[in-house]
């Protein structure tokens, strides 16, 4: 007979059905083991992901279970270690991102160290607690435990609430760069100046790249300036799209809603490459011409891998980037998922988890 | 007052509208210049973009212009050379694939070796002839001249009705599988056995990688063995498909009928690609989670450098690879064009020049 796992109850918002407001809860988190580390969360920062998968518009990939605590943007203080745990102590910053789990011993991806790609990989929220057997529960909590190994050592330079978002809006758009070597002497595109792509253009900036932001928003130009952007395209204009033809060694895209691909892929140089970061509900209509003439491509990117984030966090530390954030907090998570979906956020919310102690 | 440019008559097959049939004809041919190298066509191959091209299908991007010579894939021997040739001499087996001239002095993309990407690229038809002014026509013809650069070496232990169909249809395949770094220990899936297939899986089996060919028809899978795939799998067959899912480095589609690329893309593991050679005329639907999870890439690919065909051909002499083909007379030409649009060959026409000595 077994007996039940260890597990201590933590306060939470969670959603009770696809359609249900966010409202204050109780999940419970296993007791640190050997190998895990304990964090009090400081800071959750609010990806659309959270809002897609907690209102269950993900069914057919990834359902939903309820009660749903999303977040997997998360930073804070390392509360407890696990006797083995080498990698941080008690009172160390840290981070956690999209993934908290995998095979990391039999995984062939994970022994490449490419732990994205991994059919183990166990979600921060949506996945199955290893321990436990419940539905794992994200960052919109006051703590979570974590193995080591998907615990990020956090820079101590940085405000907390903007670095939370580099968790998975940084990831995401600095993986691809490094991987189509974004550097000096490269010509780079941002389409898109969102939760993702204010940070595209940080770091394309940061990594030495000419950057040219693209946009359907007068209104974004100048703070696409002020974000790093060397120029701005409107896109609606065709002549100053023409202007570029060509020309583009990389593009990250970073729209979700449905737009002309073909209009961006024009813009590559030969053997040019555009990502997508975003993910459009219709599929995309790429004309093989599109892609012939210059032996161009189109790719997509997830997440990126646990050394890969680390890397970007020690890369914003150096460089001072962080995401531009709005600090809300988690009373009106409600409130920031409507604003979200109008697009009515530059560029993050970022929730202040000390918040969530007032709640009974 | 300057004088007209030194031409000579060659006898050719045209048609003079996008509808009308082929029948012969005399063109000019600029007499060999300085650096020019004149070849006598032994053999030429059929090309699905000869079609496309002389009935003006791509009247949009490359409209054509009548009388009308396609032909592309053009190997014969040297008759004359210009004073500074120093590439080939007369008596030499030489050959010419879908260029005959680029501004070799001044494209950035010439002086980089990748005369492919030129814009001042000179298409062997469909093109400018730089010297007469007129539009430059093809290999259903007796004779060519062209620029040294573009002239390549053939192997001389190959049979040449064979070797014309590399210079488009091998070049086309090899260049992708080379960019790609096709190799031992690769799975590479090669989609549609036709004219461009079929060579895939030669090259493919030839750079050592684990071949799997798809095809939507049972009665190709023999073929398929023969000419070098290690499996087989009938593509409209899902249970067959899915034993592949994320499974290939690298896939070629040489389709060019509209197909459904998502579940290609499926077939692909973690940093796949999936290059078209086949281009078809609908736009392709692709789904972007396709693309995400894994960071696949979906690319096209237009022939290959000259240095890149040289290469191809040298590979060729070593390994023994040759196109399979059906060789027709220059009066065949019209009943080959209906065959193709059938699919009927296996895998190439190529038409023997000797037959045009006859024409008045």
């Amino acid at each position: 007979m077994s007996s039940k796992p260890a597990s201590y109850s933590a306060k939470a918002y969670s959603v009770s059905s696809a359609t249900a407001p966010f409202k204050p809860d109780t999940i419970q988190r296993r007791e640190p083991g050997d190998l895990d580390v304990q964090i009090e969360i400081l800071f959750c920062g609010v990806c659309h992901s959270d809002l897609h998968f907690s209102r269950n518009e993900w069914s057919s990939a990834m359902p939903a279970s309820y009660p749903c605590v999303p977040g997997h943007e998360i930073v804070g203080r390392v509360t407890k270690v696990g006797p083995k745990v080498t990698k941080m102590k008690a009172g160390d910053l840290a981070g956690v991102g999209c993934m908290v789990g995998a095979d990391l011993a039999n995984c062939p991806f994970c022994k490449a160290g490419k732990e994205q790609y991994s059919p183990t990989q166990i979600g921060t929220y949506g996945g199955t607690e290893p321990v436990l057997g419940t539905p794992t529960q994200g960052g919109y909590s006051e703590s979570i435990v974590v193995n080591e190994h998907f615990a990020l050592r956090v820079p101590t330079n940085l405000p907390l609430a903007a670095v939370a978002p580099l968790l998975c809006a940084g990831i995401t758009t600095y993986s691809p760069l490094r991987y189509w070597k974004v550097g000096p002497g490269k010509k780079v595109g941002i389409v898109g100046i969102g939760g993702l792509g204010h940070m595209g253009v940080k770091f394309a900036r940061a990594l030495g790249a000419h950057v040219v932001v693209f946009t359907t928003s007068n209104g974004k130009k100048d703070d696409a300036i002020r974000l790093g952007a060397h120029e701005v395209v409107i896109s609606k204009n065709a002549d100053e799209m023409k202007a570029h033809a060509g020309s583009f060694d990389f593009i990250l895209d970073c729209v979700s809603a449905d737009h002309d691909i073909n209009a961006y892929l024009a813009l590559l140089a030969p053997e040019g490459n555009l990502t997508l970061v975003g993910a459009p509900e219709k599929p995309l209509a790429v004309a093989a011409f599109s892609l012939l003439m210059g032996r161009k491509s189109l790719s997509g990117s997830p997440i990126g891998s646990i050394a890969e984030t680390q890397e970007m966090l020690d890369f914003c530390g150096e460089h001072n980037i962080t995401a531009d954030v709005e600090i809300i907090p988690i009373q009106k998570i409600n409130e920031a998922y409507d604003r979200l979906l109008k697009g009515d956020v530059k560029y993050r919310f970022s929730i202040d988890m000390a918040s969530l102690k007032n709640e009974s």
